[in-house]
């Protein structure tokens, strides 16, 4: 459920109404668009839930610095290409990659074949 | 392209092959799920910017507690559904929406509306 907030008791305008009502319809989209980015974002920490015991059983590191320029780079691409600030594409990788990095710490200290 | 670090001349098993050639399969799928992510964020921000410009020009704070409260609540039901971590989750929308207030803030502070 969607919600906006103003001022309690005070008489919308017909100008207000309007804005509200297009207001809720865009969140309905943002809301969306934001079920999609989650179910992506599950299925992306499948894989990389799965490289990470791929890494662990054969002993590779955590983290991969040339592969990580690559992904910036194309990421920065694609956002170019869709008008998305590549800054924060840029951002957004490193948030994500912080995170699956900390994923691949716990299955290298929980796997018996890590060193 | 994909690119996978190891030690440089150092000839490789059959076994640290498949290895190799999973972890560049599973990278291949990796880097298809973030040019969707991409492309939707891209989306995402064009929605969030017409919310922005409304807000302006009615005059509404870019910030809504209420509405971001229901975003979490959704957001990390969406997550548990999907096996992805709700914590996750809540960070994740937390990390966008301080980047939409930010843009709010860009357009309230050039629009000749906003006060």
């Amino acid at each position: 459920m969607v919600s906006v907030n103003g001022p309690v008791g005070v008489e919308r305008t017909e100008d207000e109404r309007e804005a509200l009502d297009e207001l809720l319809d865009i969140r309905q989209s943002i809301d969306n668009i934001d079920a999609a980015l989650v179910h992506l974002l599950a299925e992306r920490f499948k894989f990389t839930q799965q490289v990470g015991r791929l890494k662990a059983a054969h002993g590779l590191p955590p983290a991969d610095p040339d592969r990580e320029r690559a992904q910036i780079h194309r990421l920065r691409s694609l956002a170019e290409e869709s008008r998305l600030d590549p800054a924060f594409a840029e951002k957004f990788l490193n948030f994500i990659v912080a995170e699956v990095i900390h994923h691949h710490e716990q299955i290298a200290a929980t796997s018996p074949t890590a060193d």
